[in-house]
């Protein structure tokens, strides 16, 4: 089953986001290719409308997020936003940018970047949002607000909580790009594969994790996040009744008795 | 000295946990190689057992953790867990681990896994808890709960605190297998050895450690666990006083003096 | 421009902190070679008295710390702590230390730690508290306080926000020296060059960061520290309204119409 999602504007045929499920993965593209798939009002919508969607969507299990064209996504539109240079505007649009980020953090279901190109400024906050990351060995990443005057403050939260301080430091301090080997060794992507790969890479770990059960996938990504703000007697507290939760479940009952008796588990999501 | 302490169940001779001092450092073994040192209620309460012994005793200075047989720790025995399917028994079970790996945390004296074979699940959980690992370089490690439906999620309080956020999301996610190397490139073990050399580099850096001042140890394990989670400014005001205290005591007016007059210490844990 | 500040003690010809400025960058070097720029009072109050100037000039766009002779910075001065074995003295010297680091981290303008030879208890401190470091290859890093009988307590507030717990409890419990190289993998570095050229990267790295806008590195370093301790979304909601506040600024307007219009952008820092 293959969606195309709301027109980039009124009269126009493109879509800023495409989506392709198969597999039980939803593929996102980001597209406008011509923009480097900069995030417009437009594109920012569609996003959050699809996450709407897809949380609702039992047939989904995993998302992937790429992007059409050369660059996987190069930050905000900043045409459309000196075209509006307005306090409210720019009010709603980073307010809208974290609103979309906090959607992939508390989807149900794991998110993977596919990586490609480059990822800037708030494309690089993307990478590091999602769960997971695979970056094609040519990409390069920044956080290259200071170099115009905008530092890369919302891009910061989602990078900061991602690699080591040092290591966000020099990027938003520099604007540089970095490459993908770096990118992985200070933990802003989890693997880089050569370019031709890159989808198949994805594709795999994508599949691999589709085929867990949905419920015990949904009840740990939460307490992922929820957990890791906690003080650590509150965290176990709080995991250990997750885990509790998670145990009673018809999946979890399921899942062992398969393990010890050697045979495959059939997940019922319940 | 050698202790063995409790048997696994009532007429069985084997004993979960066993203890072999030497040289002011305790050496726990797991001892359910059958199980791979599944962590039954027996070992656990074997494990809080003896570190409540330790914690009082004068000639402990370090403890390593180490398991018997072919694997360092699977993780919950879910044998025992699926013969009594009780929330009750859940709730407990659950509790006494995260309580286990907190007495970890809260014990005055350095712990030191040595890890070899497999550390899965609560077994990974207890290689992030202790304070330093070092693992034998055919070592593999995984949270794979979620592949029999139970996301690690008491594991991940202690895995998210050890390693960054998408490497243990991609252990958490996968549930694959990772190497002692890739172990050691996301923080989960400190250094990686030869097989054969492990018992010899294990002793070495608990040899090192038990030669320091156990008061100066002490102080600074309790301050390293509470400062991490205070703001820093907080953290600072804590640190400082903690540091006067310690200024304050015998072993800092020894180990200052001595090494100003080019001798060595002779610490009296005061 | 070339300012000496503040003699070491009365009487004495040596100063006990350089500065020299140039093209928008303050070159401040621990001068108590002799001592392995250890960090009297007179020398910690050197440096408070200049970031407090610095704070203050138009002119400094980036600040550089090295040190003078064959040691970045050996810590505290011992002599002189046990010169005066007096619990308000060591209460007033830790507090001084805490409140300096803290300067540097308040400063708005980045930091960035030159790092030769050794850097080791609060000179380690220092190296983890700037906000970027590069060191010479030869360096070698240690929190060797539990040596002497005196935990790094104060030394690990910064450090155990630079790198992962296991890397910091390593360094904290051994007291061990570890490399330059190692300091790298850890994230205590940014960067390792040869000894030969860290004048030259240091310089280029610090011309590069004083060449963007001073205001927006200023919004950018205060809301670093700021919302790395928030929870996410409170971070979020204080990074998106710092950057409507930058995007609103005359800097942020002409960085992203130069950038639009493919010319150099001319900062007024305000």
């Amino acid at each position: 089953m293959s969606t195309l999602v709301q027109a980039d504007r009124p009269g126009s045929d493109a879509k800023p986001l495409l989506r392709h499920d198969e597999g039980g993965v939803a593929f996102l593209t980001l597209n406008r290719p011509a923009a480097r798939n900069a995030l417009s009002i437009a594109l920012m919508s569609a996003l959050e409308a699809e996450f709407s969607a897809i949380a609702r969507d039992d047939a989904v299990k995993v998302v992937v997020i790429g992007g059409a064209g050369p660059a996987f996504c190069a930050g905000h539109d900043l045409r459309e936003m000196r075209e509006n240079p307005d306090r409210a505007l720019y009010e709603a649009l980073f307010s809208q940018c974290s609103r979309l980020m906090l959607a992939i953090t508390h989807l149900p279901k794991p998110v993977i970047a596919r990586v490609h190109g480059i990822a800037t400024a708030a494309g690089c906050q993307l990478v590091a949002t999602c769960d997971l990351a695979i970056a094609a060995e040519s990409t390069r990443f920044a956080t290259p607000g200071v170099n115009i005057g905008l530092f890369c403050s919302t891009p910061m939260v989602a990078l900061t909580r991602a690699v080591s301080r040092k290591a966000a430091m020099a990027m938003l301090l520099t604007g540089e790009m970095i490459g993908a080997d770096e990118a992985k060794r200070i933990g802003l992507v989890n693997a880089v594969v050569p370019d031709a790969t890159l989808d198949h890479a994805v594709a795999e770990l994508a599949g691999k994790i589709a085929g867990k059960s949905p419920l015990t996938v949904a009840i740990g990504k939460e307490a992922f996040y929820r957990q890791a703000e906690m003080p650590l007697e509150t965290a176990y507290a709080y995991a250990a009744e997750t885990m509790t939760r998670n145990m009673l479940a018809r999946d979890a009952e399921e899942g062992i008795d398969a393990f010890l008796q050697k045979r495959t588990p059939v997940w019922r999501g319940c």
